[in-house]
């Protein structure tokens, strides 16, 4: 039996020379361990001596401490009935507690999910997951450009039968879409990116593993619903090659089937919504200034990432390729370019992406990158079955694959929807979201005219504004002075007034 | 004299296995008959045992209860007084009831009709009226495209005497525009289609009788004022080509002039306006998931409309043509490769219609699909009077329509606006809503210099940004800051408060 | 001396077969002439046996009574302190009453005199002079269009002396601005175009003086500040040609130096604020329907304008200029063709103008259809100086004009401006507003680095986007919950909600 | 000792011919000076016998009145317990007291200081700082066309050293940034000017000296941190151009290490609400017309700026290179042909601005004049590394720069952030302001793919969409009856309402 120890007596390890902390029951010294902290030594000071547990869990998968630190830095249990609760300053909370959330019938689309997350996750969660680069400008171009692609669908064809079924570097996969990589799935729900297991399971779609996920990739692979279940993995290749080197071949152990190489994050990126989030609890005594204070105010995107390695470069793919048997992706092609250079190099395909706008700010959304990459593959014979495009970034409706799809995409991901579905629901919001995709594809591919994957050709889309990246002129003092019709006089018994 | 049956008695049969319902003072025993009901048979079990004529009214034109049940499920009459008047939990109430209803001559054009509709109408017929498919992106696109085509006008042309009468299919009309086939003429009135057929036939424009209308289609050829009067017949194909024959024959033997089939709903579209209505009285108690409650909260629409047939294509054409010597369109071709199609199969006429933004959103609205079939069509030496082209979608104005015949169009549908028109004034109303237009059209061929509508031609309009689905790329958190000039520092007397 | 009337007396004729009315104190029955009163016969019964003058005045220039009644039909003159008081019920009230309006140096542009006008100008006034077309498109659209022209300013030019002095039809003027022609002059002010009047004379620039002005011909002509100011004239043509000879040829005798024909009215717009406000005191009793009550509707605009021909065409050019030796310009030509036809007819120029946006609602923008008319002359070798081109319409900035004139109008004319300047401030305001656009222009061309107007040339306005009649596709529902970054946490101290 | 005057004594000399003024303590006799006063007698007049101090000091650099008075005008001392305090009225107030500043830490991006100088500044200073010319539009647009210009970042490339250091005219920087020269430092705080050059030279970037400073010229070059630190100089040229050739030779032998000459001011910009805020002690006395308020009404702007002289050429270019050796640019290029012609006359480099949007409206931005002058300059076999091109105006994220250096910037100046920065937190916060900046810089070429500039290349943006000035088409009415999806019926829990 461990060492039992007091919580008074380890509170009183609470300085930068001398840091104790308890994570789930455990005692830790991590004195020497806090200057090598990925996510900073101050959040280690600020729970010196005390019970880390609830900050620590959705941030780190299960085997972190063991992992980086050495047996001995456990130094023993403590005595739970001994600890001081932490006692929060305006606790967090969500807007909606559970006993208020909506019915899950009543989420008709993907949006109402957006809008029950909301206020199902505490504002903290929110940002992190909610948040884009910069100025969230990339973020909500990625909705945005799929308003300026339109159907031209065609009338009297059997559509009776319709069938979405297709396959994703071979495996199958009942409908065109799969659940992209997304990190930190605990902030949401306790049982985290296993949630997305299941309902992935159980719709008959393929998941994406993340690297930086909450759960261990044990605890989603064993989440699977049977042995037949297909998964993907996405990679962060760390500096330290060892490390990445064993995460693939233990991937293709556990039957992992396709391995997406993030290419576009080699450091992640500024999303000010989640800073923002950090000066809660410590703003107000700051106010020094420079280097030091920019690097403090990171939020959970730069706090988990650092070991990303920004040397990554096309020289590395022979040694990827070596690790593993699998088929390889590159995620975050945004470019004709890369995406040539991707399908040279004989890969098996890529993610047009722009990590869901959290990186770049005015990187071009996937599907507008799509067109080019198709022309370019086509005019260098390069476009073949073996190398697959796919795109993500801002698909919420059937009618955005459709789009996708007509112009040449195998399919596309979808990350944040899903988060807000099993954040108030569980599994079953999923499995509902991916039910209500099912139902609009059904129709869409209907009134399109196409009962077939097959039968979506680029004619049935009208791409022409897909490259418009404009602004209006800023309006004139005049325009500001204008009376609308309805207000100037009122229209028929005032009813703008009262509706 | 048939039987004569207890209310407290009937009301027991509440059960899935044994199930009556009480419609127009009659008690129908619909066991059998619940799994077969198009609607769903959970609404039927809601209704078990009690009085189902109020919400069975505006859904089901006469005669249906007769045409599906054998004659001895009619059990008998209820005795009026001995059925329990249904209370109901928040009465569905409009804005405006009658008294408060702003006069007539307040209404100075179509879109004053959509104001007072949306007050005067239930919330549940609002929502079935006045919703879109999707995001409504298409529906709002009906109206928008008008703004991309602008006049050129020209002058000194002698337009004393103005003259827009036409003809559409050989009979004439006083103008180029018709009443379009809507569904559930009931929800905004008891007489409802046959305010429409008043209407027409006092103004001298033609009416096109929808299938699924509230009133019987003899309902609706009756209310015409004259054996004069021009009707026009929309088509949705049954599964079961015995009953289309069977309609088409009657509508050709009653005089109808033209029939006009569908091809743009093998499924009716998704309206979450009106399928988020559906969960006013069942929203608390469900929480399940998957593909049950998809099908449960389907609105209006759906319910009314399992019968179409997927299968209809070209090659279906051939039948229809040997049902009746009607001249026959197409109603819903969304691109110039069809129009070719239609006018090379021997059809007699085209509307290029997304079906008011109801189907599948994204699609194109029909002014801008014309501009491509009139030039396809005079490329491949189609373009003849003999085979006509109509749109409809997002009509408002006068202007909207001399836009359309510039182009090439022989008229446009109108939908909506008649709709809320006699929703609040019954047939006056729409008389009223006609005579506004035709007061327009007047103003408008007149400041155009065009006396007639054979001197509007496609150089007096500009449709160089018609094809333009732009959206503004999303603004920095600069924009978000800019203080404008009027409320910077006031302007004079800072009237911008006082306005 | 006249007979003396009793009021009293004359209160009882106030039936449709004996009705008279009171005017200035004369007593006139208008039982025979109701009928043919072009403002229609209700308005008359509305005022049976009472004192009209207030409503009458504004609308009818002096003289108007003497020139349609026989002398027979004035009755006499009542004796004043006979006639009951009209009692108004919610008589109309402006927002500022005079000792409230803000001093005129606070007008810092010709905006700031809009904003100040509406809260001057009775309700009725401001619904008939702001108001436009139909949904007021192509009026906002005057404006919008400036947006889409800009500057390519030069540097290091000398631009010491400043000189934007210039000619109009060979007379001189101050700068490239007239006042144009606008209707009913005394809603805003009792001494209505006398105000234009008075400005122009002391500016130094032209005046257009309009058909339907308040003031007679003959007051706007006498208020000229001295001899040697230049006054244009602006020509609705009269079905009864004897009426429009007798107006050209006493312009031409009163010194008028040139003849600006309006080609873009053969019947006055439908201005829906304006019929709108004639609903105050009739509204409550009608609910018939039909044609009836569209045609009592009408607002100012058509009560005055019935008398326009709608008949005028190019033929009746050779007429006019057999009318007069005055220089004639057509005013409201809005194609390139019409223009070429205009030079080659041998007119002396035109006026690229819709109106002000009060005639067709998405007619173009007079300096949108300035390029293809400069484009077109030239190609055919009819671009000359002694065939000017003036456009009209949304002009409020220097800036605007320095467009205009760069390329290729000889000037531009505005209108509401100076109007709401002298509702508030008399004829002070519309020196104070032409002043404030002298200073806008030296400024302007200073910048611009052209010291005469000789310098600005095409090449310094980037005109691409000038007939970009675009809008956005709506936008999905995801945009409507995207949440601010300055709202989604609050940036420092949530500076936004308490600015 | 100098001679002490009393307060009462002086209080009496406040006429028009006879006036005296306290400053600093000193009392001035302006009886003569007044008329050639370039902000107009009137202010001196309302400070007449009067400690105008406070007024006086943000405008004037020291030894502005030793300048412009001949000894004897300065009469003594005041006896400082003798004068009477100045009573305001509404004294101005920012809307933070210093106590209430948010800390540094909080400002995440340059935005937010503007959002905390806002609320910081006095509502004078924040006029002048944050206004710009007639509409504002070009100041807007600015910003706006950033958004117009996307990326197209490359992938796997090693971006472990990213490196942004340059030089500017042959001196070194850490970045491609440079502090612009703007006007009146003084009003945001004490230290004015001084409080760039400090921070400047902590980050090791270039500060541009402005001739319109409220510090004097000595007082900014001796702010410098060190030796090594390096300073440009802004110059409006003198009419007397011997002060002109003082100033250049001064600056010169004080180290300063290039020259721009502005070019797009040869008079200073109507900046609106600067001028508004001048009627806050005078606006209820004046109603009087014309010319004369014109010229009162100015601002800040136009009161220190009448020495500037308009008739400065390109003739002049060979008496400035006579007087100085330092590198010569010239500050407000708006074409390509003028920097076609600076560049064949020899200069050193070019700035392209429109001077922050606060002269010419309508101008257009600096980065969009960028393309058309590299196309130009490279045709012309002129673009060389000796000919630097730099762009100013709307900078407010890294992205901006780097789409500026990728086009062919050498750098970019940034104006108006770094005065709100030092407004609200001196110096630090200017080093806060220039930190970010580095961290984005660092951010976005990692992202992009770029280790340093010489990697940014034309093929990393998108500009196709650059000159694209356009704006939507006014809405009908119809859009403004549309009911939004989420206020229809409410999405789940009507949560709109709610967040």
């Amino acid at each position: 039996m461990a060492k039992q120890l007091n919580g008074a007596d380890v509170a009183k390890h609470n300085k930068k020379d001398d840091l104790w902390l308890i994570v789930h029951g455990k005692v830790y010294d991590l004195t020497e361990f806090a200057p090598n902290h990925p996510g900073g030594s101050s959040i280690l000071l600020k729970y010196g001596g005390k019970d880390a547990t609830e900050e620590y869990e959705p941030i780190h998968p299960p085997g972190t401490l063991e992992e980086n630190l050495s047996e001995d830095k456990c130094l023993g249990e403590v005595q739970p009935d001994t600890v001081e609760k932490l006692e929060q300053k305006n606790p967090e909370k969500a807007v909606l507690q559970p006993g208020q959330i909506p019915p899950l019938s009543q989420c008709l689309n993907l949006y109402d999910f957006e809008v029950v997350g909301k206020q199902v996750l505490k504002p903290t969660a929110w940002a992190y997951y909610s948040s884009g680069a910069d100025d969230e400008v990339t973020m909500r171009e990625n909705s945005n450009v799929f308003g300026r692609i339109w159907f031209r669908p065609r009338i009297l064809r059997n559509v009776s039968n319709i069938n979405f079924a297709t396959t994703m570097l071979g495996m199958k996969t009942t409908m065109p879409i799969y659940i992209t990589a997304t990190a930190l799935g605990k902030l949401g729900h306790p049982d985290g990116e296993k949630n997305l297991t299941i309902a992935a399971g159980k719709t008959g779609i393929i998941q994406m593993i993340p690297t930086l996920a909450s759960c261990s990739f044990d605890e989603i692979v064993d989440a699977r619903i049977n042995d037949q279940q297909v998964q993907f993995f996405q990679l962060y290749v760390n500096s330290n090659r060892a490390i990445t080197e064993k995460i693939i071949r233990k991937a293709e152990d556990r039957g992992v089937k396709g391995l997406f190489v993030t290419v576009d994050a080699p450091q992640l990126g500024r999303r000010e919504k989640d800073m923002r989030m950090k000066f809660d609890d410590t703003g107000s005594q700051v106010q020094n200034e420079g280097k030091d204070d920019v690097d403090r105010s990171q939020g959970a995107a730069r706090a988990i990432s650092s070991f990303i390695d920004p040397s990554l470069n096309w020289e590395d793919l022979q040694w990827l390729r070596s690790c593993t048997k699998m088929p390889i992706c590159l995620k975050g092609v945004q470019t004709w370019e890369d995406a040539v250079l991707a399908a040279e190099a004989g890969l098996n395909g890529i993610v047009l992406s722009n990590h869901g706008g959290r990186q770049l700010d005015y990187a071009r959304a996937g599907i507008e990158i799509l067109e080019e990459v198709v022309t370019a593959l086509k005019a260098r014979n390069l476009w073949k079955p073996t190398f697959e495009v796919y795109i993500d970034g801002g698909v919420r409706r059937a009618t955005d694959v459709l789009k996708a799809v007509a112009m040449g995409a195998k399919g596309v991901g979808i990350g944040r929807p899903f988060l807000y579905a099993y954040s108030a629901y569980g599994p079953d919001g999923v499995v509902h979201a991916i039910n209500l995709l099912k139902a609009e594809m059904e129709m869409g591919l209907r009134l399109i005219g196409a009962p077939t994957l097959a039968d979506l050709t680029p004619e049935m889309v009208d791409t022409r504004a897909l490259g418009s990246h404009i602004n209006p002129v800023p309006e004139s003092h005049g325009s500001q002075i204008y009376q609308r019709l309805d207000t100037a006089i009122g229209m028929p018994n005032e009813p703008t007034n009262k509706l």
